[in-house]
């Protein structure tokens, strides 16, 4: 049998700025153990900023999303743009404020947040062909603002319950490694980071919610 | 019983000019499946230069192999120079560019390299001590650089053999997985990514070296 293919979407490379690099792995790792294959993906435009990780302070340079994903990915990426849902069979993003400043304005405008085009196209993209979509930590925010009417979850976190809640989304509260799917939109949610969680959670959590989408895809 | 101590060794975050994130992020994973804990460091010192991970090219920037690696380590990170070998129970090395181009001068100066002073008394202190020293991919090289006679592994490629071996290192050839441990000096080391492997391999060669590592130190 064919190998399942996902694309998963990353927004950088770090937890305050980019993509968090321990749910990069690890959904890479959850996909190819779980017996699918994986390509990476990345938006080609300028980070919001560059958080310095030792001391929390915004640093004076400017980033490429793409440029700066591609070192979680060892360099085989590719620009979001050229993704084509008839490719694949599942589409995944793992977390980190990248999500909620690169790849959309959730950090910075909440339930008014905008999503990045190339994101929203394929988020839409999938969603037609009701191929299942994975969304870690914080990026079931931009799901709820994509589609609406989605249930999600982020763990337990209340502002972000109400912000998705304002999007027209539906929150339930879950803990390490639980994942929500919305059998409707065929969406699968885990909260990873947004919870205090150790590495260990986020092997739990990345091969939980990988493995629900496959046995989906296996139906 | 106390769970042991693993200091990890970062060398910069992004495998052509710092620590490979997978085995990274893996080798702190694996130390908490085998019941243990982990505190990052880094030396903090200028990256010898920023590599473009997309096209491999150079970028005219600079950045700081601490703040890098933070990114890895989710902002918890100490600087090599505070290391004290008496509060950990062992050191751990992963791979990655940066381990011979930030740690040491093995990518440019061979057998001839030198070596970061804080690694360098890192490893000396835990020899001196007799703690178990890891190394991943091409990390062995350092440590052969400092413990004359050591034996290694990492894999089979024949330009770091020969290099090793002119160190008066000895090296065995090795395959996905495959963990060397030199019972005089305490020394674990497996190839990862040294070989042309999938971060599946990866995963279990983090495991095999801190759970070989782990074994030690539970005699």
């Amino acid at each position: 049998m064919k190998k399942k293919k996902f694309a998963v979407v990353l927004s950088g490379c770090g937890v305050y700025d980019g993509a968090e690099i321990h749910e990069a792995t690890l959904t890479m790792l959850a996909i190819m153990k779980n017996d699918g294959v994986y390509q990476c993906f990345a938006p080609d435009i300028p980070q919001h900023h560059v958080i310095n990780h030792l001391t929390g302070e915004e640093m004076n340079e400017s980033r490429n999303v793409l440029i700066e994903s591609a070192r979680i990915a060892r360099g085989y990426i590719i620009p979001l743009y050229e993704f084509d849902a008839s490719k694949y069979d599942a589409l995944i993003f793992p977390g980190g404020f990248g999500v909620a400043k690169n790849l959309s304005t959730v950090a910075f405008d909440g339930a008014n947040a905008s999503v990045n085009s190339d994101v929203e196209v394929a988020i839409k993209q999938m969603f037609a062909l009701h191929k299942p979509i994975g969304a870690l930590c914080i990026s079931p925010t931009i799901i709820a603002r994509v589609i609406q009417g989605v249930e999600v979850t982020i763990g337990n976190d209340l502002d972000t319950v109400v912000t998705i809640e304002k999007m027209g989304g539906k929150h339930i509260v879950t803990t390490h490694g639980e994942v929500v799917h919305d059998h409707r939109f065929n969406v699968f949610t885990t909260p990873c980071y947004m919870l205090d969680a150790t590495i260990k959670d986020i092997e739990t959590g990345t091969n939980n919610v990988v493995n629900e989408m496959m046995k989906e895809l296996e139906k």
